[in-house]
């Protein structure tokens, strides 16, 4: 058996919220599914956010609802401020994420406030979560932690400093995101041991995007600092509304690949993400789904590692 | 001033050798000191083959000679026998590569000779090379040394094996070829240590394919074992004809961005390959070229290590 690592699956959520078009509660409820069927028993499935800023996530509570039915699967939301929280804890959701911008302008173009208004609304929603009767997981992330569209570089010490300030906030996980896909994977491993360094084994997850083409190297730099939650999406579905060109998230098919060939146990099985492939598009035929892994298909090497 | 990194470009070999139309001498040759121009220093410009076979390459000589004149250029060959390495010999080509096959059915079916027989040709042509007046580099390729479409898995006790045996028949120096693209980072990592272990420093270079889109994590595996030349094709171009669905190289420009925002000088100008691009587009507008920093764009966070 290989030791595990956990694909938390994002497409619902970061991937449908770049799709023009908006899928049906239906569709979406089939397709996480699929998804748990395949093995990923973590899945982001939407975010609490104003319908008339992201209309494609304006059925989140009937998902999350839905998706709570699924025998073993861990329900992830995401959302931007207490309210959004007060309504993720009402869906009944097991994990609900927060975002923080390491770069001050994105954080005001993103939520609205600077970065240190918005820990100060994460502290709150901790406040508020851990004061109602059912226990809620509440991760914060530290977004565009390795650079900015806006801004450009952004430096190591906010990253740490901030992330620092979400631990004294008293979350329960803290996320690195690369959310324009900036990131190189000498980047990654100093900034994942200064967080480490910061905030200790509160650091789980590395959130990491594709553009440049370096997404699962990337993975492969947390990995080795000793990183074991990755997020991704099927098909690469994603991207930022705020980096132009920006190519989506790392492909769940293709690091499910890497990972299962190094040894490590996802529990995902690669013939199960085929199928939630054809589900989703069916559901979406006009959106471009990426990955090598389903291009080239399955090589006659491969073995999982469980 | 960043580490050395050296990107032998294999684009006019490996890359035209799988696009069916034939490319124009003239544009070859366009290509090729475009590519220069951008700072890449070794081009594989062709190989000596026999034109009823690979009829892609029949200009090579003509693209060596003009290769030749394009200042610190190093001019790289591929041949499979010692006929090919005669004439390579006599176009003026400064490095001469013949690979060999690690997988026993991947080198019938590529040289028409088991693996060990083609050690055999190898070492006669070290003998015939180290015979002549003008001094070439030699180097040999351990090919399908991560997999093998045909066989499948290749033993990690084979490659370093057959490694041992071309480091013995007096190679300079020997690349480790995932020629179908199978390979992962901890192979990588663990099939180069073997390596070195056989063969010390004369292991240089890696050849990845992105396959399965693991390339250039694979790169990045091999760079932090030691290696410092890797085999890379502009857009992508290339593949295997033995593995359906394989793509091609890794991509130039994503590897030269990856390399450059880790801090390693590979002398290679982003902005340069960008035009080298355009005029493969140009020359062969039927053919898709691959690559994320040319679709995204190059970020604003982006330095060169020089």
């Amino acid at each position: 058996m290989g030791e595990r690592v956990t694909i938390s699956e994002v497409g619902p959520r970061d991937g449908l919220q770049m799709v023009k078009s908006i899928m049906e509660t239906a569709d979406k409820i089939e397709w996480i599914t699929s998804l748990a069927a395949a093995g990923l028993h973590e899945i982001e499935v939407g975010s609490f956010v104003p319908p008339k800023l992201i209309p494609q996530m304006a059925d989140t509570a009937e998902v999350v609802r839905a998706s709570l039915e699924i025998p073993g699967l861990t329900v992830v939301t995401l959302v931007p401020n207490l309210k959004g929280a007060q309504r993720a804890y009402e869906s009944g959701a097991h994990v609900i994420t927060v975002p923080v911008s390491v770069s001050e302008s994105h954080s005001r173009a993103n939520t609205n406030k600077g970065s240190l208004e918005q820990v100060a609304e994460v502290r709150s929603i901790v406040e508020w979560v851990r004061a109602q009767d059912r226990k809620v997981k509440l991760d914060a992330g530290c977004v565009t932690a390795f650079g900015c569209s806006i801004e450009g570089v952004v430096p190591e010490s906010r990253v740490a400093e901030i992330a620092a300030a979400l631990a004294d906030a008293g979350v329960d996980g803290i996320v690195l995101a690369d959310t324009v896909g900036y990131g190189n994977p000498a980047q990654v491993r100093s900034i994942v041991r200064s967080v480490y360094r910061e905030v200790g084994e509160k650091l789980e997850r590395l959130h990491l995007h594709d553009t440049m083409g370096l997404g699962i190297a990337n993975a492969l730099a947390g990995l080795e600092e000793g990183i074991r939650t990755f997020d991704s999406a099927l098909g690469g579905l994603g991207g930022c509304p705020f980096a132009p060109g920006a190519s989506g998230n790392i492909v769940t098919e293709d690091l499910v690949f890497m990972l299962e060939s190094m040894g490590f146990d996802t529990g995902v099985d690669l013939d199960g993400l085929i199928r939630a492939r054809e589900l989703l598009q069916r559901a979406l035929p006009e959106v471009t789904l990426l990955g090598n892994v389903m291009r080239a298909g399955i090589p006659r090497t491969y073995k999982r590692a469980a």
